[in-house]
């Protein structure tokens, strides 16, 4: 029997079906696609993902990393299970789960019966995972194209709150290899179904750096709302390009940095309505945040009502201006302008010669910090600012030093950033020690090193660095140049018009 | 007498009125003000800014610079304006006039009639605009909040065709004394206007630098498109946070360059259509290209029927792309990935040298080139390369030379890129006439300069300076310096195990 609508869902009268949720009947799904309905993401894949223990029976017979699972069907062998995997049991709905919905924890045998009754009982289809032991969860959304091509997402970090995605951040703070691994597992996840979409893959990351895959969601993710602001082609985008058949778009990120704060009623009714749009008031003040309001009708505690996502030029400064945004009681916010350069230097003696890059950075309105911060006599200070430059949203390091100058190449040693190194001339051999001791720095790790006690040199080659990618900054250093090509060229002209000794002797 | 249906305006129900458009009946706009509605802009700027000739007057008695003009109500009027002004003589309504409509030029005073019978004759309401020698249109969006403090967007060039904005180049490449300038002249302008909202402002730029204004409109603008996918905050949203009384949103860019194409009908109906929906494809496969398509029901020769963006690391990048979208027969486009680092060397014989920045830059998958350019030898080729790196997308360049070493320091004082040196030693003084040569750069000329013969770390260093931007590079640049920790920490192992003896001798 077919129904009646489905006759107009015939080939000629629609394109492509999707879903925007894996909840729906996957047997019409199928039957559909029978009659030629080009569904993508597939019904199969719907099938597969919407029953979370298929899900994972399908993953583990794919070669995905994943916690170990069983069925359980009664009390006896939710027991079996809890004897093989140990205590805390997380005890999970087969189906219609979401946010947390479904999911039960027994944290011994006493309590495998009332997570059970709390889950609806064994009728509704049960299953129990092995407790994975993660320090971050990690997520990563992954693009197919209908000729099964596929394009990944940076990989962001998740925390949630009660079982509730609350805040992402992108990209995850995780080291390269951490990255690719996650990007690996997503790949290989989404490449063992079948059809076109984006998908999200939620995994976990263990303390000793494996990954596990969580589950997969054939849809655009709240782990993806971040891309909307952040990424050259949203999920939302790339998810009609990928189901319509089009081309997809580039899904890195255009800004370096994101945070997604979930809003989540905070209370039932008007007082829940009141304390989110003081966050939302809060949100509107920081400049580079944007405010996602749903207009749901009805606040309910732990609902998802919207969402901001503040983009910025690093993690550190993102966090610190969600931070400002949480607290009740803040009424000014941290600028996006923090610190973009850090000007450090070995000794107070430095400073004559550091002074420069600082008035330098002044004429280009480059936001610094300046610090003495010396190898040998602070060694731990030059450890700390160093390894947690790059957090605070640091992008350059200037540091200047004297005779066995230590300073730049050691603070180059322990952050990725690009470290300037200014050689000041101390009191023995004109300098030549100090350049010669920052210049030569071994294989693997590079000072910029410019002329000795030529700090102004170093604020301009910080400005350069900064203009890739600010134009601004770079258009200013084309006016710096010409300004002292002008200035030049007027001496030029005195010198013409004077002669050579009324110059010299005015 | 009242309208029955500007009684639903009452405040109580109207928190704020706006226009998308400035032609609008402003005598019903200052009745509604009258009764209390807010309206943002001001009806009175409406008043000045529908009237082309009122909005001249207006501007020119706030010391705004723009063209000369007059009003001409007779044939004699509009000969002596032609005697003042001279010709070309630029002839516009009024009013009811945009996207070039109700302009109209005579060349001499032979074409003086026909112009003005184009436009309606004297009736409609005309005046007369001295010829602008302009060599660029520019144009400015401004943001002006209920408290009347102002946020500007960069500048923009503007190109049109037929008198249609056609295309959008962000920011607009002139020098950072224009920008400035152009900035100003915008401020000024919506300074003396009253009410909120977004205002943009065009502007001529003459051949001698002067900044004229053109004109005004008190809403989103064309000019500003780009500034859905390439600022922090589009000019819609910041309109709505204007005139809703809410903090303005930060309007810089989030991506260094963008250019924005509009669809305009290439011909009537069905095929054109066609056209440009296969337009509409070739632009889909550019990733960082976003299509905004209005479905408008018809087509017309000249309508603006939808937009494309493209943002990019320059706008040389995002120009080529432009220019391989329009190309008909094109079916492979330049991707996204245009060298970013340019490797160049004073001689084939540093190439056994700089050949370690190559494969640092292939470590880390940096699109890179390698090219000869000499200083000495090829001088022009040097400058050439030089003085257009930027343009063509270029973010660093490493520059190895020897001996009397010229080739980073020219190089630099050509460009407003980062510069890495990398002494080449040669035959005599072990290199050290090589690191002095490029070292020791005038104070407004910085080169970051590496070890003797060590372009390795020129490679590592250009991965630092563009991890500024990509924080995929930066995670690279990390996980590299944990590698070589490791690296080191195994060799210190085997010491251990083995002892320094057979360690020496295995």
């Amino acid at each position: 029997m077919t129904a009646p609508w489905s006759r107009n869902l015939q080939r000629d009268r629609c394109g492509v079906l999707t879903v925007e949720i894996e909840h729906v009947d996957v047997a019409t799904l199928e039957m559909l696609e029978q009659q030629g309905v080009d569904c993508q993401p597939k019904a199969s894949t719907i099938r597969i993902i919407q029953d979370k223990y298929l899900q994972k029976v399908h993953f583990s017979q794919h070669a995905i990393p994943l916690p170990e699972f069983m069925q359980i069907e009664d009390l006896e062998g939710a027991k079996r299970a809890g004897d093989l995997f140990g205590y805390p049991l997380m005890i999970k709905s087969k189906r219609l789960a979401y946010d947390g919905r479904g999911n039960a924890v027994a944290n011994s045998v006493e309590e495998l019966s009332s997570a059970v009754t709390a889950l609806g009982g064994f009728d509704r289809g049960l299953y129990v995972e092995k407790w994975a032991p993660f320090v971050k969860e990690l997520a990563v959304i992954v693009a197919r194209e209908r000729d099964d091509s596929i394009l990944c997402y940076p990989v962001v970090e998740t925390i949630h709150r009660e079982n509730i995605c609350h805040i992402v951040k992108a990209p995850a703070n995780v080291t390269w290899e951490i990255r690719n691994r996650a990007t690996d597992v997503a790949y290989k996840a989404v490449s063992s179904l079948e059809g076109a979409g984006v998908f999200a893959v939620e995994l976990f990351l263990t303390g000793d750096g494996q990954i596990l895959l969580n589950e997969v969601a054939p849809r655009p993710h709240n782990s993806g709302h971040h891309t909307i602001e952040s990424c050259y082609t949203s999920q939302y985008e790339q998810h009609l390009r990928a189901v319509a058949g089009l081309p997809l778009g580039d899904p890195s990120m255009k800004s370096p940095a994101a945070i997604m704060y979930n809003i989540l009623g905070e209370d039932e009714g008007e007082s829940g309505f009141v304390l989110a749009h003081q966050l939302i008031r809060r949100a509107l003040s920081i400049p580079r945040a944007t405010v996602h309001w749903y207009d749901k009708p009805e606040m309910r505690k732990q609902r998802k009502m919207g969402h901001v996502t503040i983009v910025g030029s690093s993690l550190g400064e993102v966090e610190e201006q969600l931070k400002a945004m949480l607290k009740e009681e803040s009424s000014s916010y941290p600028s996006a302008v923090t610190p973009h350069v850090g000007i450090i230097m070995g000794s107070d003696s430095d400073l004559p010669v550091m002074k420069d890059a600082a008035r330098i950075l002044d004429m280009f309105a480059v936001p610094y910090e300046v610090k003495i911060v010396s190898a040998h006599r602070t060694p731990e200070v030059m450890f700390s600012y160093a390894s947690s430059a790059w957090q605070r949203g640091i992008q350059v390091i200037i540091a200047g030093a004297g005779g066995a100058a230590h300073l730049p190449g050691m603070v180059a040693a322990l952050t990725p950033l690009p470290v300037i190194g200014v050689p000041v001339r101390a009191s023995a051999l004109d300098g030549l020690d100090s350049l010669l001791s920052i210049v030569q720095m071994p294989r693997g790790v590079p000072v910029a090193t410019v002329a000795i006690n030529n700090a102004t040199n170093a604020g301009l080659l910080a400005v350069r660095m900064l203009g890739i990618k600010d134009v601004d900054l770079l258009a200013r250093m084309s006016q710096y140049q010409e300004d002292t090509k002008n200035d030049v060229l007027k001496k030029a002209e005195k010198l013409e018009n004077d002669g050579w000794e009324s110059y010299l002797n005015p």
